[in-house]
């Protein structure tokens, strides 16, 4: 069994109110919608992402005859029958993946028989959550590299094998140059990159054998890790190499640095490099780096071409989780307002409207009712499923993530840097504030 | 395909190592070991979560038809049919799992022909060091509140799939009660908890409804959440609900807040609930809860029974990531050393000595070599497989679960709070220093 496509992947609490709706007669038409209540400190924006994976979560939702089975013995014989025939017919409103988007704005908006809007809650809050998290954390790292080779090696300190591959397409959808993680490149088709470990230097009885032997078993990627015992001496051993190479037409495609004064190191290289007659080869770093590290890195003029990260990315180590919320805003064609201190909601079926200044930059959103509550401005919510079947095949991920670049074009500059810029203005309707207004009094009798 | 369990989730860099050891005839014995290079901030002990899993990764290693297909394009074809036959025959030493320990010391040590040993890097740092965060985390909430009910909360912003799933088997291994994510329950047999969301409660025209509803669904398992709308309103709605209840036999088992001064409505509600002739039912909190808000409610005396640990958890929200590395320390019979800045190693093949004061509390760990090098104490590092192959059936979950809360009476007082203790003496053996030297002269020819 696959666990990520498993509907029992969900918190015990579905199911009870499942069987409670079941019992009672409640299966009218829900509208939950997903969303973030606040930005993560520092950050100026976030970055949809997931959308794919829920869709497919969607689609494919089913009970095995194993987990009927398993449930049979907690639940009562009607309620397993009612799961056998269980599936997601509902609709999907959705913001397209790669979308910059704030605070209180609706990014997926599930309408579906509460039933089913109910139990898929927990399984579409872990994949939207996870793989927003890292886009918005990876946009960063490519709005201060943008020129640089980026590559996300954070596998070995991802939570888990779903959030390895998850962090690798995240981050390719913001704009990562690729992953090293292999399972990730056959299963979205992401641009691989390796070089070698540590312990493939140690293995070898001296540096200067371990970089020959890899260049003879990989002429077209050369690239040799120099940090193991001493950087500058092993960049020498690399120049000394490239000669004896040469010869039978191998040539050093570049060096990789993962300890130390990397910005030092970095120049003292490219110097012996130079020197040596490689000023071909490129320089990799990696080791502990965000994108705080990439941009002194890049302040300092360090001549350094590419960059993994790793452990920053994968667990988006500054904010490792996103304040989000999946809420019912309306059943039975009536909004619903929780409204828990410090938790209250903005109820009712909602759409996203975006304005551009002259110069195409974001200039303002409105977050509005989505019906009879019209507003000007790009509306941001677009159908993706209907009854249960995505409306379209889904784009490559290739061309989500030249449409998630372009969209940075659209930041205005204080917000595409690691600084804090002013709060972007987002506007509540008229209408929605009113619907809340009169909700709340309506909910104090 | 099931993820979790391809030989693909690992990085580029050990295929090419791979067919690098291959083409140069590289498959002697090396020995790798895992370690943890320093103490999360604020934290004075980890413990060692997830070998089960590394386990069963090693025995099934093995490249599918699909996966071959899809390497085939990338690497030539005598590579591939070595791959085909690729199995882990390899033996493994380890502390088991609950077992306290610090940094600097092995928790695994993997003893295989090179290639072999360093293919499984990737996965099984992603499996150990995930588990080991978790269990480490969890295990503070359990010091704090040792005899109330704790269960995980926190599959909707766990990173994925696999991480809800492990995060509910390491917290629980470490001591929790249960968790909420069902799939953890038929995975490992992990005790289930769940109530009913906000959206159950807004769904319904009224509250009292719904929590009639929910009673009459479930009579054995009234847990009711009531703060939707106001906490103090909604206990009071519940006394009344209970007389009526009564009458057909339910009885209220408890009720959840999870918004708002948690203590101060847990006092109120306690007030109301006892007044109204329900002192049986218990108070369930939970809303953004991590251990030091466990230590605030409780050292309040805030009358709660029972705690929801949901994303603090499954993140481990203060450190959400082990500064640890899976490191070749032997390879052909010689003891090897990584010098890089600021992560040089201990090389050779280690093992860990414990030992305890007369009135059973910890009072010392000695790093040795694990050949002729003899020391006091309980030797943490066990044989666990051996040519690829469990030793032994592993110990099920409940029973690793109970050692690992038996071993916390083994803490000394200092290091059992959420206060910094005096760093944890940590010894390395003198013939292990003497090979360090020995080494590093070596290398500096």
């Amino acid at each position: 069994m696959n666990p990520q496509s498993s509907p029992l992947l969900t918190d015990l609490y579905q199911l009870l109110m499942l069987q409670s709706y079941r019992d009672h007669g409640m299966e009218d038409t829900a509208v939950f919608e997903l969303f973030v209540r606040k930005l993560p400190p520092g950050r100026n924006f976030m970055v949809a992402a997931g959308l794919e994976q829920v869709l497919d979560f969607l689609e494919n939702l089913k009970f095995s005859p194993e987990e009927l089975a398993w449930l049979a013995s907690r639940f009562p014989p009607a309620f397993i029958a009612y799961l056998e025939q269980f599936r997601f017919d509902g609709d999907v409103h959705a913001m397209a993946e790669g979308t910059i988007f704030f605070p209180n704005q609706p990014i997926l908006q599930i309408s579906a028989a509460l039933p089913q809007a109910q139990l898929v809650e927990s399984r579409v809050m872990n994949l939207l959550h996870f793989e927003t998290l890292i886009a918005s954390k990876a946009a960063r790292s490519v709005l201060v590299a943008p020129d640089k080779l980026l590559v996300d090696f954070g596998m070995r300190r991802a939570h888990g094998a779903e959030a390895a591959l998850l962090a690798a397409r995240a981050s390719y959808l913001a704009g990562f140059s690729g992953s090293a993680t292999v399972l990730a490149g056959t299963l979205y088709d992401i641009p691989l990159f390796g070089t070698m470990a540590h312990s493939y230097i140690q293995a070898h009885a001296d540096e200067t054998s371990a970089f020959e032997h890899f260049a003879r078993s990989h002429p077209d990627n050369v690239i040799l890790l120099i940090d193991t015992y001493d950087t500058e001496a092993a960049a020498a051993k690399v120049v000394t190499l490239a000669r004896k190479l040469q010869a039978d037409g191998i040539s050093i495609k570049g060096v990789r640095l993962d300890s130390g004064d990397l910005a030092a190191h970095a120049r003292q290289v490219r110097q012996i490099l130079d020197a040596g007659g490689l000023q071909q080869a490129t320089i990799f770093a990696s080791g502990n780096l965000d994108e705080y590290r990439l941009h002194a890195l890049l302040s300092s003029a360090a001549p350094i071409d590419g960059f993994g990260v790793g452990t920053a990315l994968d667990i988006s180590s500054d904010s490792p989780s996103l304040d989000c919320a999946y809420k019912l805003q309306e059943y039975a064609g009536k909004p619903r307002r929780k409204r828990s201190e410090g938790k209250a909601t903005w109820p009712g079926r909602k759409q996203v409207y975006r304005s551009y200044s002259v110069d195409g930059c974001l200039a303002g959103d409105v977050v509005a009712l989505a019906e009879n509550d019209p507003q000007a401005g790009e509306a941001l919510l677009q159908p993706v499923m209907r009854a249960g079947r995505r409306i379209a095949a889904h784009a490559p991920l290739q061309q989500l993530r030249r449409q998630t670049v372009a969209g940075y074009a659209h930041l205005p500059h204080t917000m595409a840097t690691l600084d804090t810029a002013p709060a972007y203005p987002v506007t509540i309707s008229a209408a929605l504030q009113a619907l809340a207004q009169q909700l709340d009094a309506e909910q104090v009798k």
